[in-house]
């Protein structure tokens, strides 16, 4: 199947990594609002165009992954382009998501193409280990702790921050919360209880440490709610031993059956987050490819995609190597 | 919707208990090959009637869900009654999983039906962490491991060693090898290197325990390849401290994208493993009912159902409360 990758950030590189691994798919273009020229990608033989190019390359490209950010792309760049191609994107701004599948499904439904929205792993890989958790136990409870990992929405929000230079943010559970969790303990935690936020900070020179620290650890809604660390280092360290972006975490059920307990985690330790988002998105796309050849139209989420559509394999393969 | 299940054994009762908390699930009778007079079953309303009766109830029954042995039982079973029900089973023996799929298959199409095989953790919630881990980063290895919980084939095997009163077999996992596995280190080991063997063993008055011991450890297939322990204990220790059923283990995904390396892992922790498998199996005829009814047919498996068929949510709950 042909590909298209519209937007070439972090999450646009990862997505062709996963694409050149993938023996079923080619990438045909990467498409970009910036000037195609400033942009060399790593894939031989697939090119690089601006935006305006996909009003005429239907016949070209089977899907297109759009690889935008949610607050101001997603919500316009995914309805328009389903109405053109099967579309992929890991929309995540949870409270917009019933406005954004009712526009890409009724986008998608005029076009008979598919458009899988939210694709991912959380939202994604994690909201489908609570729908299989809650389907076979009902009643129980999930937890998700998300880190160790780089939050990129929070360090950009230290960035902002006056006398800031550069900085990155870890999101950390609390491992004693993780263990009651694990135990089946079915305990309340608070938002305080379950993640601390480990904040790495290069200062402006002259800069006032102790003003920046207090703008950081009172942050409304980002950081005031959590027990912040704040560690000023020099951009050299900043580089060196920060500057990769790993992330991952958990989903732990707790449910029961009577008097008997049990417990389903689901984990994930990602050395890049961007580019195990990219290769949920690949797989996605296949998914998307296959339901549109059957017939399938309008939005969808990962929830909808019966899982031997992500896998290149048969279903004879499947059911005598992976069942 | 109106279930049957047919079987009582310890999966028959783990799936009356999961039928009983699903809200939108009635069970309507137990089918049973002994005499009916002498089962009692927990469900207020529901019947125990004898397998002849299902000649005649495709009108009372929307699901039959088969509770019995993969060794003899299921492979006449799920075929004989896909030409009259939908049908879920937890068919096990991996090597006659293509045979017992075509044979459902053929049955179910015939008659309209759905037949899921193969439900369950193990085939089932394992096999599809296997293959979502696949889908998403080709070229990776899985690793399975069981325990620490009871075998009940090889806590069988052992019973049946002359002088063997009572025993109980639990697997337990090498905790060096999850490690290494979970680390991304992706060793190659050896059926001795994941799993040793506990048996704790009751032995009839005047047996010859060294023989016992020796009998057990050399047992080909189930015992000579592990490091085995025999512990022999009176039948009221086994009883106090080893009656219940408790299983899980973990689906271990070690992938990469480039230099980077992921790790994927899925684990349970069972209390229970029928009343578990019971739970999983009463969800897939959800999803079975839910199919059929928009008029699919054949032999699937956890593989062909798109996960939001097993919860008995809409599509807007799902992604207002689990994406």
């Amino acid at each position: 199947m042909k590909i298209g990758i519209l937007g070439y950030g972090n999450l646009g590189k990862g997505v062709e990594k996963a694409v050149a691994k993938n023996d079923d798919q080619e990438l045909v273009a990467v498409f970009t609002r910036r000037d195609p020229a400033g942009i060399s990608i790593n894939t031989p033989g697939a090119k690089v165009l601006s935006t305006d190019a996909l009003e005429n390359m239907q016949d070209e490209i089977d899907v297109l992954i759009i690889c935008g950010g949610s607050a101001t792309d997603l919500p316009e760049m995914t309805p328009k382009y389903a109405a053109m191609y099967n579309v992929i994107d890991s929309f995540d701004t949870h409270a917009n998501i019933p406005t954004h599948f009712a526009n890409v499904d009724e986008a998608a439904k005029a076009a008979n193409k598919v458009g899988v929205i939210s694709c991912g792993w959380d939202p994604g890989m994690f909201s489908l280990s609570r729908l299989y958790a809650h389907s076979i136990l009902p009643g129980g409870n999930d937890y998700t702790f998300w880190g160790r990992g780089v939050s990129q929405g929070h360090s950009d929000a230290i960035r902002r921050i006056d006398g800031v230079a550069d900085a990155r943010q870890f999101t950390v559970p609390v491992e004693a919360a993780v263990e009651k969790v694990r135990n089946g303990e079915n305990p309340t935690l608070s938002t305080r209880d379950k993640h601390t936020r480990e904040c790495f900070v290069v200062a402006k020179e002259g800069a006032d440490l102790a003003k920046i620290e207090n703008e950081i650890k009172t942050m409304p809604n980002y950081f005031a709610d959590y027990d912040t660390t704040v560690t000023f280092i020099s951009q050299e360290e900043l580089n060196e031993k920060y500057s990769g972006l790993p992330h991952g975490g958990s989903v732990i059920y707790s449910g029961n059956t009577g008097d008997n307990k049990h417990v389903i985690e689901y984990s994930l330790k990602l050395d890049s987050n961007p580019e195990f988002t990219g290769s949920v998105l690949a797989a996605c796309a296949r998914a998307a490819y296959r339901m549109n050849s059957e017939g399938m139209s309008g939005a969808k989420t990962m929830f909808d995609i019966a899982p031997s559509y992500l896998s290149p394999l048969s279903g004879e393969e499947l059911r005598a190597h992976m069942l």
